[in-house]
């Protein structure tokens, strides 16, 4: 829903240059809410409305601009003004932003910039994707230890605005390496006794993560321990950055929705579905949809293998498709409990005994009550004896137990052999009981009719 | 992995009750790393060395233990001691814990609580699950707007020990409405003009959630502007608590684990796997099962509609699995991206066309790979000519771009009607590709070979 209420007065204002209103619209309400009133504008007119207050405010507006908005402004305005936008926005965000646009472009704006905020960008840019250097922020309150809680205080007050958080306050020996923190509540807490130097206040048992870390072991960290935002350092323990609560909450989702992504039968997109190109998504899709071509195949070969059973019962053609789809059913839906429940630690792989034990308790009692429905729909409608009819539900039990281990054992499997269990999609559990299915269905029929 | 480093020593110093030493374990690293070294104890254990240190050290520590270990500590151990503990929870951790237990337990345990503390968790359990209420705790800092930063500083600096966060300060009027909110970052930058009301200093145009809201709407709103934690208030403007970041992650996860489970075609669970009783899991998935199954019983039918034609062409049956996996998976990969990408707010449901021009060129391009391979896998085992095996691809084509049409559409649909787009799960995606998948096979073969 694009607010519209104020896009007149905005346009107005514009067409008339009115930078003194223009002014006051951008500095009167939160930045959150500003970006938000000129949602509707086209992005030559957002600019140009940040264009009439001061490069901070600017800055705090921009951030809140949609992903694409963002990206066209840094592409395609005038390179000094948008020079001065990128040396104010918060360090992860810019080089983001960067990442993404042409070449030329960001080497152009990357000579604009002061030699400090090249220097920074180049530096986090070089971090690899997925990892904790990439995630980081380089702003933070890296303090001496030998700080007094005064000069501390005073120092924190000047460093206060380019800041993204300051609630704890990192400390630091002269090698930059991390020795402790200082949360911004022991500070306040410890005015009382202001020449205090920070190494007697701070704690130093402290959860830090290592910049090539994968960002999802980042997030586990800062969810056990409940953080505000964690410290990354670099292999000889020097503090290099430090990781906000705001970004973990953003990889959580992104991971869940590779997972989902990846239960659903497909490469993970890494991109949002409308900017991602069709060729990419098409290779992403196709690879797999290929893959379980294949194995779809198989089941050709397998019915083949059973044609006289199959031309001999002609009748049980008809429930094929329902075998099928039950055991896929029934193991989709113990695949995608064991995958949820193993990425949000509440299973491990030693707990599969209790699994199974679970699994194959609830397939039989699952299965006798789709058994029971199936033998009278086959047998009112489609065998010709009840003898005949027999074979569906005995294969409806037999699938839908088998269904439920295979589904709950083979993410498990994964996981121990070091995989990520979401691997062991849906899809390719709906194969394996297509196949497993048919094997299991025409042999119940071979032998109850021998 | 239990950490059992520590286990020999700690059960060492609790054979010989040797209370100095354990209260030297209790405080010398931090509370989470504290309870991670315990984690192999029994629970008694765990409460008996908890036990040698002070009430408030304790509470820091349980906060980190598992749930399980939490409530049974909370269950069984003296109620006297239990309430000393509970007193030093936070307020929203404690409600859930106490939501948990056996009524009787609770009473017993609340009547031995001071009276405010008894009336603060009567007040937050009367809020319904999933609302705000259920989420927020009441621990914050709320100041008048008539201190000064002087006078608040001393304030906060009394109550920092008792919350959770004081990284916003609430600024609040006499009848406790919440007029604004001055961060911790400000009130440090202000040491300078210590005598400065907060009423001058505050920020008023602030994001808020009401006591009702659901809990996907509050994430949302955190998300949206990035904070550390947003204030609650009543339908009349009170403040009356706070949910933090911490919280809102974890919301984020459990919503996200309920459509995957969606997705996988059941009801969420909205607990742990191993902990959800075996007749509940079995109603949560039996009752989606049993409709997925009447559902697929309806192929039965619509194949013994085209008997005759399936009597004529014998080989067309050992492609039929094949031909309705392919149309499912292809349905299930568009549903998966369309359901992640509505979620994620990348996707609007005016969007459709796009999605659906997408999608229907995506069709084409997959659907002709795999019919590529399908035709010459039909020519050349299968078909008793070629004319017969182009039945395989042409339907190939048409059943990938039905899937991909029909798995992004209706999502998109479920969500323009006002419904959760994750009730448009993948097994009824593929249900009714099944349908489709046999109806359009035998109209081709038919039209193709009469």
């Amino acid at each position: 829903m694009i607010n519209i209420l104020l896009l007149p007065e905005l346009r107005e204002m514009l067409a008339n240059d009115d930078r003194a209103e223009l002014q006051q619209f951008c500095t009167a309400l939160n930045s959150a809410r500003t970006a938000e009133f000129m949602e509707g504008l086209t992005n030559a007119e957002a600019w140009a409305v940040l264009r009439a207050t001061d490069v901070s405010r600017r800055a705090e507006i921009f951030q809140y601009f949609e992903h694409e908005r963002q990206l066209a402004i840094l592409s395609e305005e005038d390179p000094a003004e948008v020079a001065l936008l990128i040396a104010e926005l918060y360090a992860d965000d810019r080089v983001d932003l960067l990442q993404e646009m042409d070449e030329d472009r960001v080497n152009l704006l990357l000579d604009l910039l002061p030699k400090s905020d090249r220097r920074d960008i180049q530096r986090l840019q070089a971090y690899a994707e997925g990892t904790a250097g990439s995630l980081m922020t380089t702003e933070m309150a890296k303090l001496e230890e030998h700080l007094t809680v005064r000069e501390a205080l005073n120092e924190i007050s000047r460093l206060s605005e380019q800041l993204e958080t300051i609630y704890y306050i990192y400390v630091v020996n002269e090698d930059e390496q991390l020795r402790g923190i200082v949360s911004g509540r022991q500070l306040i807490s410890s005015l009382g006794k202001s020449n205090t130097p920070l190494a007697e206040l701070m704690a130093t048992d402290i959860a830090t993560v290592v910049v090539t870390d994968d960002r999802e072991a980042v997030a586990q960290k800062v969810e056990r321990y409940d953080l505000l935002a964690i410290p990354v350092i670099d292999e000889s323990g020097r503090l290099v950055g430090i990781i906000t609560h705001d970004d973990v909450i953003d990889v959580v989702r992104e991971e869940m929705i590779e997972d989902v992504q990846m239960i659903g039968g497909m490469s993970p997109l890494r991109d949002e579905y409308l900017r991602i190109g069709l060729l990419l998504l098409c290779w992403k899709r196709g690879s797999w949809l290929t893959v379980l071509f294949f194995t779809a195949l198989l089941t050709a070969f397998a019915l083949r293998h059973y044609s006289q059973a199959l031309e001999r019962f002609a009748w049980l053609v008809l429930f094929l498709p329902l075998i099928s789809s039950t055991g896929g059913n029934s193991g989709n839906q113990a695949a995608t409990l064991v995958i949820t429940a193993l990425t949000g630690n509440e299973l491990s792989v030693k707990d599969w005994k209790r699994v199974l034990a679970r699994e194959w308790l609830l397939g039989m009692l699952l299965g006798s009550i789709l058994a029971v429905v199936g033998f009278f729909v086959a047998w009112t409608w489609f065998a010709p004896s009840a003898k005949e009819a027999l074979v569906v539900p005995i294969t409806l039990v037999m699938v839908v137990v088998f269904g439920c281990a295979t589904g709950s054992m083979l993410p498990l499997f994964f996981r121990r052999m070091g995989l990520d269990p979401a691997l062991m999609a849906n899809p390719f559990i709906a194969g394996i009981m297509d196949i497993t299915g048919i094997v299991i269905y025409l042999n119940v029929a071979l032998l109850l009719m021998s």
